[in-house]
């Protein structure tokens, strides 16, 4: 291994194609389809997962999100339903079918987010934890690895370099907003990421609209922006009450946003050669 | 003017409807149409202008643009070919019937760039010099104005109203990058702010990737995307021969990238119900 | 002109040492003395800078600033006094013997600035205005020029080329704050700009904590870790009445705040081997 | 706890006074002595770490820090001695008495560490790593914690508050440089955070100039500015021989640098009114 040059696994193979990741029978990459992702930031209940992953099944959507152990500022804030939020993610994949992708946040929970979840993800706060990267590197399960909001690319590709080499082929990259001086957004979504790392690796390449942006109103127009740059996956926050969200309501789309939005992206997917 | 608030000439009108600009009979603006514009970063020569021009026209770009009086880091390097360059300009408007943008930089040059120019074009280095905001404000040409590349949205759409204030109604805001830690990207562009421009003014907005990213090979993904977020026009550096350009020719397309990529943008502009 | 290599009349000299510039008497550079600056923002009236100026020479300061011509992000806000505050300018300097900085906007403004002070400001929004550059590079006149607050050092060295390369050898560099992603000020003090411009370039280096952090408080501090960081020169805003200031009062020290600053400052120019 | 505000234990008490951290004896805070910390970024070897833990104690410094599990950018660079490297400082604290500060990466990890620290380092990229964060709030030691490159103060403060709710009182801030668009240094030292955090919270703050400007020639001006801000302690990379670390080499002190700056460091304390 200590031969290799940095960023030797992530680099863009002889091909110049991007690399597929199948996650329970969805795959992600290959530059035919773009998939979407929603769910909402955190899991709450099991009435609340339920009901959300229906209507993201309803909409199109091939992959459910949702958070059960939550990184957050404050000490104070929720902080997810941990073991049960991943119980009541696994019901409701059971019943709608949609793969489930949820955050681990520590060596020690991996056991357990690896028993109930079909993609793994590194949050962007972090992307630098090495000693959890070796360990998802480990996992037989995919990984969505976040960009932190103040790395570089090519930081950035390092870290999808500590999973890959410890032997899990399977990463997804996902820039999710950098931050900057511009106060009218919460991050800036950095959408030349996505062909700067097409270029630089062969790994498929996710955007997150909703926490670059931090702002409902703008998250669709991101969202189509994402597709016609090239993302291979978009991943949509949307709330079945995102007023009474308890983390990130603010940026969450109302279902019937969501309903529209599908088939614009589907529209801008098929300009550029894709399907949706 | 006194007791107009800030940013209200600018504001979102009730209608909630993107005014329209005309520069000499393409307009820009109005919900409709996205618009293309392109040309090279500098006027270097008689026969470089022409032929570019020629090749603009060709590939469905209905104005020109070209830099005569250039703001160049180095007191030592090219500074333009000022005169010459707008006297070639108005000849390549003359013989493709593009009308021509370029940039002004100093309020005593002013009665000289209006003489050839059928819009004035307001740099991002100049954004806030507000003497010469207030100058072109009184202008009868339109005034295309680019976003400082450290001003946050909010000084952007105040310093169009210094143009505003004085009377000229005619403005353009154009999104060209900001200034980050990113270093893959000479600037990073932020499409988020077509999205919040609309949603805070009645303004036309416009997005130059070429500048925004500095790179030639992602330029093609940045202008589908700033189509699908939204963008009234497009503008773009194209070259004849961007190796020997005499400024910024990193970022400025070949010829035939530019052929190919103008019916992508149009598929794109049409997934999103507009025309190119 | 065309021979010389970027920023090669700013680049250090084979002596190592900071040059001197003169402003009617009062020097700034050389590496002995560090000299204070003080002032109100804006000249808003022939009392308030008749006032302020006493106290200034009381406190031990040797320069005078104060702004007449005001560069202001929006076109409702107070615009300065313009030739009355110039006037009122002479007026203190010629009670006091504080020699004056005041900033000019505009080349067509020069003549007028140029007959009542004592040494020009650039103002850090004009850094990048080339042709008032290459104006204040043909006066006879001292110049201060401020940082672009999102300026690199290598291009602040070039605006200052800008006026060397026109004749004028009396360019005095400021650091006045970047801007970055934090709120708790409004730029970010960047005081390693100081020793950094001091290793690249032989001209002296002001810091202006007043705008660089934004927040009374805490100028202070950063004025003392300015001159412990090698600064020639800090300038400081001081009002009479900082709540009623028409421009940046928040920023503004207390009277009494600077008469206790200035010995603190002395302290520490002693303790690295310098007076004030 | 729940019914605690944010940042509530972190909060500036009552009396104004900065909070003491004892280290095996040696006191951090309090508002009267800078303490001086200083060692290499990484345990390279036992004779190299025993040397520098000589040249460290001689210059006057009262702690010694150096890194035995490194975070890496890269999976291919040096990681760290681990327990060996632990097992070095404690023998270099053992013959010279001087206290250990050392990072910890991994909640795993925490044991092992402990066993051979006197105080626990959190490094930047773990800022956020809140389930390392309250982990080390149920130490018995004390924690050093470095601000994270793009955090907001208040960011950094929660993060704080993370670790004082789990019952450990005896944190200490660390300012190493935020991320910015200036590439002439690795990262820009903020200083104002020196004293807005004095104003936030009791805690005591540290400066890191070293990975702050990560350019070893203007560290010592760094150094002598975090001091006149009002740094309770400096920390500063010095090495035996800078050329040859595996580590950070470039940022790295000489020997005989540290021992000219720490007389002039304890003149510029003593010129603010504390000793070192």
């Amino acid at each position: 291994v200590s031969q290799l040059k940095p960023g030797q696994l992530a680099a863009q193979q002889s091909t110049g194609k991007t690399s597929t990741v199948d996650i329970c029978g969805v795959s992600i990459g290959g530059d035919s389809a773009v998939t979407l992702i929603c769910g909402p930031c955190s899991v709450e209940s099991r009435e609340q997962i339920l009901s959300i992953a229906r209507l993201v099944k309803d909409s199109g959507a091939r992959i459910l999100r949702g958070g059960a152990f939550k990184p957050r500022t404050s000490p104070y804030s929720f902080q997810g339903l941990r073991e049960d939020g991943l119980r009541f993610l696994a019901e409701a994949r059971n019943e709608t079918g949609l793969p489930v992708i949820t955050e681990v946040m520590d060596a020690r929970e991996l056991p357990i987010v690896e028993r109930y979840a079909d993609c793994l993800q590194i949050g962007a706060r972090n992307m630098q934890n090495f000693t959890l990267l070796k360990e998802v590197g480990k996992s037989h399960l995919p990984v969505l690895l976040k960009r932190g909001f103040s790395a570089t690319i090519d930081e950035f590709i390092l870290s999808a370099e500590y999973i890959l080499s410890e032997g899990n082929t399977n990463v997804l990259l996902c820039e999710r907003g950098i931050r900057t001086f511009e106060p009218s957004t919460r991050y800036t979504l950095d959408l030349s990421a996505v062909p700067i790392l097409k270029s630089k690796t062969h790994l498929p390449v996710i955007v997150d609209p909703s926490h670059g942006v931090g702002v409902r109103e703008i998250v669709p127009q991101m969202s189509l922006a994402a597709v016609a740059a090239g993302a291979d996956a978009v991943m949509l926050e949307v709330h079945n009450s995102p007023e009474d969200a308890r983390s990130d309501g603010e940026q969450a789309l109302f279902p019937e946003t969501l309903a529209k939005l599908v088939p614009r992206l589907r529209a801008v997917a098929n300009a550029i050669g894709r399907d949706l």
